[in-house]
């Protein structure tokens, strides 16, 4: 097994149906420019209201990827 | 754009069903008595187990909201 | 009512479906050992990805019990 | 069992006697206008010096109570 | 001297001008309904960025007060 | 002097009576199961409110012990 | 209203003049690469001393934009 | 009022009787070598553990005072 | 792939050769009853001194291992 | 280049004026007693207040300086 | 001397052989797409385990270098 | 046993050659001005990189010592 090198990168997904979502979000996203994605952790979970009720999940995911 | 002052509360929904049911019962519950709800964020997500298993979410959160 | 003490293990749970079901799954394997589990919360929330999508939810969670 | 919503409070209480003497003298102020109070969790612990000597210990808790 | 009590509330202020200037709007708003206030300290400085520049500074802190 | 391997628990003290009780009650009950237990650290206290009075201090501690 | 993803990167600004126009200055700096930036918060203030003054202010954030 | 400058120090008390005793203890003994003692927090509560039982409380605080 | 469930448990090891022969003397001992290791993160870099010099690394790492 | 040994100071400079000006009256004070001072990293910002407004901005700085 | 702008990216190297050598395969790797790099810190210290023993070391820094 | 109290200071040591070098140097610096040093924990490690590489690791220690 080899001695990889991994970058983190910080992204914010939003969704208006769940917590989840947003992370799945955030991760099709990143998928269209970051090749070899490996994990992520989340970092925040925060949501913006709209006539007293959720509007948007906002989740903050840290995204590991091998470097090539 | 005016300088807005906003205020923070914290506050604890619960639910049986999903830990993003819990946060939604605390803005419904909020709601009553705060008006300008902004944005939250969550600070921590307990539960609470009954013959081995999950009984209630417990996710708290801070809520901002605009002051008049 | 009594001076309890409680013990608090960190597991790990891990789902396909949610970051709920993590928790879920972590609890229904914890009770075939544990008996009078009495609370949980979340310490992180982090996930495997394959092929650029999210492969498994990795909810690790500090559960509370009573000592006998 | 309901879904009930909890707010959460900080407060600090002072005391000359004991730390612990801090929370209850907290405890007992915020019962004169809180009701449902049900549980507590110190933030911090400080204290003022006089003379060389502790002053007044001054323990800050977060409080929970039940919403209405 | 005796045990007083304290609040602790949490206000987000915020200016055009500086991030000090953000603090001095939170405690001139809060100062309207809030008396005995007594110090504060801060636990977030942000801001809104709009054409690619400062516009908001924004700044969370925690203002304690004599509770009577 | 060897190379000791110590583990470490994490147990939740309760007392009726004190923080201080909440900790030694701790102690007290784990003594029975573990031998050689070296220290302890304080991570979280807590208490449960009843009839706006303190009704159980709870403790959560980190016990450190020698592996045999 | 769409759901975006967002990117967070970290920046360190420097000033001789104050701690502020370090954020500026680091605002300035990204702006000439990256489009869109809606946000940033503040993680780090720290400075380098020179002739037992003040040399330079580094102001450490993290600043999000919408990923188009 | 002057514009006074403040040092902190970080301190360990210990004691066989309570862990307020270990803080007392500690500012007794800064005392002897330090003026103008203003305050204290406690920043982490240990103790060392001998059959089985608690041995002394090691509480560590930051005490503040001001530099002449 | 199966939806795993892990413990985490906290352990310290102490070498006098290096902070690296900590983790691996934990490991090692931790061997001899837990199968199925899977990883472990340093949580804390600790030392002890004796006449002057550094005595035993002490490394506290949490492990994480497949439940069976 | 050498193998320099620092040491970290913790002061709290205070001002009327601005936050700034708190760091950098802790740096003026500091100078009188430490010599090759190097860097700094603000640690607390708080403040005092007086009929409710800002009194005294309060700063808390870690002071790094090379050991002779 | 310049008012410069600094960015950090977060890097996990790897290796087999210690915790120093994880770090300075992640320099390595870094230094063929970043040039100007001037600091690192080191964020999380993990590893993986294989039939009972250390496999790789996983050090997490954050990488500081001067935007040009 | 005595009732101690310990006093904690913050170090920096450096070195060219390894992280736990680092730590060495700062006690050996640290050993011709302390007594009665006991204990030591790491509380950041960081790095100056020079032409692509490792120049110094920069360790920072809290070391505890008896005072006397």
């Amino acid at each position: 097994m080899e001695e990889h090198v991994y970058k983190i990168v910080e992204i914010v997904g939003t969704s208006e149906t769940s917590s989840d979502d947003a992370v799945k979000n955030a991760l099709a996203k990143a998928s269209k420019s970051i090749h070899n994605m490996r994990w992520f952790n989340v970092t925040e979970t925060r949501g913006s209201i709209q006539d007293g009720g959720l509007q948007h999940w906002q989740v903050t995911i840290k995204l590991g990827f091998t470097m090539k």
